[in-house]
């Protein structure tokens, strides 16, 4: 949750149809990173029509995302495009990501649910936005300049025409940073901790999360 | 959750404090191997008491577990000891995994919980028990016989008298299959997968997942 510590300030959105792992890894390790990190979800129906949400909470207090595998993650806030610029803007946040997991990735990169052009104004004020797997499609309804990318193969035909396609597991491109799939996640989410908290953090972190030997990250 | 279906059944068990990381890859890496697969909330007071549990769910219909970063889950079920043979024993699954985090893992090996118990029933009908990090206390409390098991180095200590300490990523023990942390949970849990549901399946669910290339699993 948000505080008024010195730390770097992430949001990480969650929509139903999330992939539960790219969430995960990426919320934990930003923890573990020394990054103070927000949950924001964001309601299909609200994102699909502009309109007032369909409350598909448990409750109206609680943002509930049903993952892609069923994992149900409770949001510590609710996304709403009214008001995002300066609730969940760049002046709040040090690092924007959106995960993918294709449903919850669609909801994300729906230009009604305001996440486009959040994106955009990440990048105009020079903050980092990552994107996992088919989150990589937000880079295409933000509109973003011609440059390199990565995103599950899946959804690799909806962007290399709009981009400089990669295959590398973890593209840095600037200050948008854009991985594959869950099996990358983790040195996604290492390289974002490398990137704004410098690589004694990552160094730090790392070996009490016991990869195996010859882990490549 | 529980199905009719002749696919095999996994019981992933959490708690407060359990890490979120090794839940949520086993939970969703399981699942992606054709695993029904249920998550079961284990209340703390009640492990420890052995009395009524404390609601410390949103609802009293929730099951919420506040993981050892923050991120909050909601558990498909909630597991009692009384009665617990019955509903999550060996008879209705064929897989027990138990998480690791410090504090959900002091939880899961509590005697009072259930849990070690339920270990040895597993264990006993010649079914398969999982146990990540810290959760290898489990196999202490469970009092199960000397064998090779790994954790987290973090509760070694209190391990090795008792078993063939091992510092491999994941350690096959007959049925017991133990892993070391959050960054060693993908090997542990395609091991899972294809231990129980055969070497085509594991090869079938790891392409999609998008680990870089080099990565030793």
């Amino acid at each position: 949750m948000p505080s008024t510590s010195a730390n770097p300030k992430a949001l990480v959105l969650i929509a139903d149809g999330t992939e539960e792992m790219e969430f995960t890894i990426t919320y934990d390790t930003l923890v573990r990173g020394g990054f103070d990190t927000t949950s924001a979800f964001v309601d299909t129906f609200r994102a699909q029509t502009g309109s007032q949400p369909e409350r598909k909470a448990v409750s109206d207090n609680l943002a509930v995302a049903t993952c892609s595998r069923g994992v149900k993650i409770i949001a510590d806030t609710v996304f709403e495009a009214e008001g995002a610029s300066e609730k969940f803007g760049p002046d709040k946040f040090d690092l924007l990501v959106i995960p993918g997991g294709m449903i919850g990735a669609k909801t994300l990169s729906d230009k009604k649910s305001g996440v486009p052009k959040l994106v955009r104004e990440y990048l105009d004020k020079d903050k980092y936005v990552g994107m996992i797997c088919a989150g990589s499609l937000a880079a295409k309804s933000a509109e973003l300049p011609r440059q390199p990318l990565t995103s599950h193969p899946s959804v690799k035909e909806e962007l290399e025409s709009s981009f400089d396609y990669s295959e590398e597991s973890v593209v840095i491109s600037g200050k948008l940073v854009t991985t594959r799939g869950p099996g990358s996640t983790f040195p996604f989410a290492l390289t974002l901790v490398e990137l704004i908290q410098g690589k004694d953090k990552r160094k730090e972190i790392s070996p009490p999360m016991m990869f195996p030997p010859q882990t490549p990250w």
